[in-house]
């Protein structure tokens, strides 16, 4: 069966021209080879000897010469009519070919002047690869013209889309291999050409690389039919090219023909849509090409009698044992030699002069682009004062107000979109949950971007809008990633279960920021804020599936530096935490607060100083005036628990009046942990100083109840801590029958509190019998009538 | 634009049958409406009145009618050809009507008889949807006949093949909603079809149901034209066929001609590869259907001036306020009636005789298949005795032998497939890693199944493969759980760190099990379970992106009878562990072990009594003998903290004979739990005894430190446990160089011992001097020549 359609080869690419752009192919191929073997004699000088090669051989060849092949041909396309691009590498395994490339451009030796443009530059660079104190093997925040680490698959094609945003002028080439090309969030991926509107955004150029194995098997779509792909990708939305083969002159060929054709493609949908003469109801058919060629190209065919290029052999090292084994060598330095080193570089190990001239010059280069570098990019986000959106709390009436925190988030977001409208630089994520979770008010300045037909009875949809909404944690997280890298701002609002689909993007978004904080020459970027909302205790319409509040526990486990987490108790402190978040840089912050009504505890002035802190006494909730200590800690941390235990207080008050009640809400729950641990962390003096050093504390916390005790095991009291949250019980049901299912409600905390202060079990025995026999009661109302009882419903705070 | 594209009206029902269809249709629309609004007048024998109506108004219309047409098409298709038929409900919202369906066919009051077909079981069906100590708003563990929770969307499609693979007489109908179809699982499930043998296999009849409207938004596909779709679909490998518009006569025509034509597609396919027929070389194009029919179909059409069928604002309750508002009640009261509830009960409120003859019979009702309830047909796996794969380990000489442990296991479940060939119920999954991983002795009996083409050089590749390898962790993760759900067995090998991509897979997973082991009738199913490796301690060829060993953390959230967590340190500890893990149920069970070559520790026997211990004291490996006490505790989880631990009290024991160490090595770590806590927790006398009251304990743990402390703060000597694990430090470097940037090689672990024994830092100042220098050294070495000292790469248990 024939399976590719080659196209007539136009001679797009002149005789000389052709021959310079083999050459600077042959040199990127040269150098990524080196790195992945070569300790020392670089130019081959002399032939090689064991001791030249490395001890431990790490990397992967089999992509990179395709890699190194479309970098070639991009600096082509930039050369010729000036284009501002960057590329995105999704075979980040590739890492060899992105240095190798800004390397050979001259902006690798900038950044790391260690690394210079001679022979012992190029010696130091083929050494540092995956070794010891150098750099990782994957391209990586370490590679110039990066915003993508390739390591964990499946987001490049998002990256690009996000960098697109609002970059009328750039044009993201991205790379995505076959391998990642079977992954979820890629094929997804590819609906967001319906997402981007060519007056307003950059252009992406996917590149599909199909060579066609992954590590040890064929890959899905190396192994369709060229019919097949390109129905796939019409069907997607896209005008499919072609290019396929083997032979490097008629693959020059090609590709140089099809990116003169893809580009003008491109700038025609621009010019179209800037000049108005685009069809409005009519989503672009941008150009994505589908390059096939082989599997570590241009490698040795055959190793021990097994085929290697063109298979999956190629996946890392082809020849292996090329220190022990004197054939292995020779097959590893014929092929160094195929690329013609002299042919290459200079007798200073500097690439010649008519090769230099092939990349583009200063930040035209792909390496040296600031969108690849965004916080050079980045403009202070514009933010209107929180207090123009507080909530009128009077303090002689705490609690009596009930407000959806989130709306008053959405109006501060509102304000914020109309501040930096003219700026373009910041966009709402969500998946189709924005208005659903109360953040409304930000389409009384914009829409939502849609770019397929908008009907007459649609609600803010437009193409211009700068809320993204899609069905699809994934593409929110990603574009929003591709987004702030790039230098801009942006904010994700998520059902608080659901954020779980995207661990893993969070978990490298992580990584990526420790790594780049690292490095001096990557400028800050803005934060990724999360605002998980529709939380475990407020799933009235779905249930069990919906519960889950483990996100935090995951964010918990990184460095320290990198993360924060939020549980701000009503809209005056979702306000100060949604402001501070979108002030600072380098971090993952994550806000928890539910979207239902809820009482409002503190005046703007006291929701600015409690946040600040992190922490604190509500003095106003306990009743300890005068005495040495209070009998029992009352603390909490998220806005159920803390409506919970307010209750809880109320009735221990009113019951036990000679009981000394302390109060504590948590806001950050990085102050539960010790300093040395945590920037935010509390000094043990400070901490003793509100939870006490011996005293009883019943903690009413939003999410797992683990947590708690593994950010405060050091702590002089953690003995005494006893942390109620969610137990993986729930279902459909009422909010108060939530919190009692988890033991978490009102009368299970006072209950708990009374047996843990000695004695008062006893002496309160009435009370012990009477909050059991609420429970009775409740269980049997809320299954009677479906509701909670009106005094759980009308309860309020006695102010 | 014309986006549709009609048939010509196929009169595939006569006029009888017609209106027989559509009445059934009509009764289930009849019990969604009134499950999401009457708590009683179920037959509307008197006028709405509010107290009639439930004070919360829970629950999802919008979808419901669509699945509900389906579900009438797809019972006249069971009962024209006997089908063995599942339906697998994507838009898991609309749980009304496949509770609805499934009580039409009686099977939901066999299961639970007091909603019995009559008035008051009406009544009773009516008001225990998503009502306290009800059923919950979705489909759910709680519905007959399904096999999937809808509630995180995205893996319709993979569950349904999952349940398809070796059941060559099963259909699978799977309506996949245009909201989810938005998600990248479900993108990347449609490629199932690359791995589906119509000769072995069951099919998949994937139904797109595009209602166009997500809960505030158009959907992608909803808005996208009938050519698109019919290339994308065709791209991916299927035949499309359209069912469109709104007239239910039409449509009733429109889907049973369709149906005919599919089926018999079907049956085509199957019979052409099972006769022999078909091209080995062509993968088939199984038919999908996309039917696209309003949201909220048959609904109000306006409520308060705003449309309402046909958009999103029917996507939940479509008249909202029905107790307090007369008019709101009067559409909900018109709309009941418009399905004419005297044509379709009689009156004892039973489905009249001529549409009870509409469903299928016994366990042709897709309520009582009994492939979803697939404990029903599990059968016990046969499995090899790991004797017969032991490692032989001399007790004299312990940890010298250097061995590949996941190689054992990989022998071993070569066994486990033979065994269980003639059953063709095990299955293997992996993201092509199954040889990289070391499990290559499976493909000595079975191969990868690949249904493209196989070109005469690929490895290990056929038809009738037992291991399923794609790039897609979510694929894997879809398949088995579909798989194990229909009462198979499976096995999933994974990295480490890419295994967070199914996180919320994992979650929606142990929800599953956690309700179902609640109920009675849901009979167990094999566990699932995940041998994680490629683990964070050797990444070589990788680096930081591949370095995360967090998923236990949140295993560990979960409820404790469902999940399990195991660090075997070596070879027989894990087979013993995966043996155990196959012969579990309704479990998740966890395996982190690597892949190279490490020391091994333990006989066949002493392995057998560790792992069933969980825990226990290498008394082979401490010197305390005759002492009360040890000065301190060495404890260690996992393979390379466990070879540091032991390369530490070598250490100590040569320099410092003087001092009694006492080793500890955890394989379960659930056992470090109180016995309260989880069911394989140590009693506190237990733990006691094995790491004492006040002792230091030196923990070197596999993972992140806080999942130790977590596990243990309740423990008596908590206060002197000290925890190292990864601390998310590392880069593509030797495998020793990464315990040393995260503190957990030897020379930390016995400089942290020194410094916990009190007095010992003073008079073992020489030694603590000497590990310091060798810190230092360990530095300098690894960075000038690439590889570990060879006193480490050499260094062994002295034995």
């Amino acid at each position: 069966m024939e399976k590719t359609s080659k196209k007539p080869g136009a001679q797009a690419l002149a005789a000389g021209e052709l021959a310079l752009i083999d050459r600077y192919w042959r040199a990127a191929n040269y150098l990524s080879v080196g790195q992945i073997y070569l300790l020392d004699n670089p130019l081959l000088r002399e032939p090689l000897k064991a001791e030249h090669i490395k001890p431990r051989l790490l990397g992967h060849w089999g992509t990179t010469p395709g890699l190194n092949f479309i970098y070639a041909h991009l600096n082509r396309m930039i050369r010729k009519s000036d284009l501002d691009m960057i590329y995105v590498c999704g075979p980040g395994h590739g890492g060899p070919g992105m240095v190798a490339n800004t390397y050979l451009e001259g902006i690798y030796s900038e950044v790391y002047p260690d690394i210079a443009e001679n022979e012992e530059g190029m010696r130091k660079l083929f050494r540092q690869f995956s070794f010891p104190g150098g750099i990782p093997s994957h391209v990586a925040p370490e590679t110039p013209g990066s915003i993508h680490e390739g390591g964990e698959l499946g987001y490049a094609l998002v990256h690009a889309y996000g960098a697109a945003f609002d970059n009328p002028d750039l044009v993201v080439a991205c790379v995505v291999g076959d391998g990642e090309a079977e992954t979820g969030p890629i094929a997804a991926s590819w609906h967001s050409n319906k997402f981007l509107n060519p007056a307003r955004d950059g252009a992406v150029l996917p590149i599909l690389h199909l060579n066609g194995y992954k590590i040890a098997n064929p890959t899905i779509m190396g192994r369709a039919s060229d019919e097949d792909l390109r129905q796939l990708f019409s069907g997607y939305g896209y005008e499919p090219f072609f290019v396929v083969g083997h032979d490097p002159a008629d693959m020059h060929q090609q590709m140089a023909a099809t990116f003169d054709q893809v580009f003008a493609r491109i700038r025609a949908i621009q010019d179209a849509a800037r000049q108005g003469r685009a069809d409005p109801d009519r989503c672009p058919r941008w150009p994505m090409i589908v390059l096939r060629s082989p599997k570590g190209w241009t490698g040795p065919k055959e190793v021990d009698g097994k085929k290697v290029e063109g298979f999956w052999r190629s996946h890392q090292v082809p020849v292996s044992n090329c220190r022990g084994d004197d054939a292995h060598r020779k097959i590893l330095e014929d092929w160094m030699r195929s690329y013609d080193p002299e042919d290459l570089f200079d007798r200073d190990g500097r690439l010649k002069e008519e090769l230099r001239a092939l990349a583009p010059a200063g930040k035209r280069r792909m390496g040296a682009n600031p969108h690849a570098n965004g916080g050079l990019l980045r403009r202070k986000l514009a933010v209107p004062e929180i207090a123009n959106h507080a909530v009128a709390v009077d303090p002689a009436a705490r609690g009596q107000l009930m407000v959806q925190s989130t709306e008053m988030l959405g109006r501060y977001l509102r304000d914020v979109l109309t501040l930096n409208a003219e700026n373009r630089n910041f966009r709402i994520f969500g998946p189709d949950e924005t208005e659903s979770n109360r953040l409304g008010s930000v389409f009384e300045v914009t829409n939502r971007v849609w770019m397929e037909e908008i009907e007459p009875y649609d609600v803010h949809l437009s193409r211009d809008g700068r809320v993204m909404e899609v069905l699809s944690e994934h593409l929110c997280q990603g574009w929003l990633e591709g987004y702030l890298l790039t230098g801009r701002h942006g904010f994700f609002s998520c059902y608080e279960a659901f954020i779980h689909i995207v661990d893993s993007m969070f978990n490298q978004h992580a990584k990526w920021l420790k790594v780049s904080r690292e490095l001096e020459w990557r400028k800050p970027i803005a934060s990724l804020n999360y605002l998980l909302t529709s939380h475990v205790w407020r799933q009235d319409h779905n249930g069990f599936s919906h519960q889950d509040p483990g996100f935090v526990d995951l964010v918990a486990n990184k460095k320290a530096d990198v993360v924060r987490i939020y549980l701000p108790p009503d809209a005056n402190t979702l306000l100060w935490t949604g402001d501070h978040c979108l002030k600072t840089y380098n971090r993952i912050n994550v806000i928890v607060a539910g979207k239902q009504p809820e009482p409002q505890w503190l005046t703007m002035d006291e929701a600015v100083r409690h946040c600040e802190a992190g922490i604190g006494i509500w003095e106003w909730a306990g009743n300890e005036e005068g005495a040495v200590a209070p009998d029992v800690v009352m603390a909490c941390a998220g806005d159920v628990p803390t409506m919970e235990t307010l209750a809880a207080v109320d009735m221990l008050r009113q019951k036990i009046p000679a009981l000394k009640v302390r109060v504590v809400n948590v806001v950050d729950l990085m102050a539960l942990q010790s300093a040395e641990q945590h920037p935010h962390g509390l000094s043990d003096d400070a901490f003793n100083r509100i939870f006490t050093t011996d005293r009883p504390v019943i903690f009413a916390y939003h999410g797992y109840p683990y947590l708690i005790h593994r950010l405060t095991y050091r702590r002089t009291n953690h003995g005494n801590f006893h942390v109620r949250g969610f137990i993986e019980e729930g279902t459909t049901t009422t909010p108060f029958d939530m919190t009692v299912l988890n033991e978490l409600d009102r009368f299970h905390l006072a209950l708990e509190a009374i047996s843990r202060v000695p004695g008062l079990a006893e002496k309160a025995a009435g009370v012990v019998t009477e909050l059991r026999s609420k429970l009775e009661e409740h269980h049997r109302y809320v299954r009677e009538f479906g509701e909670d009882m009106p005094e759980i419903q009308g309860w309020r705070w006695p102010g």
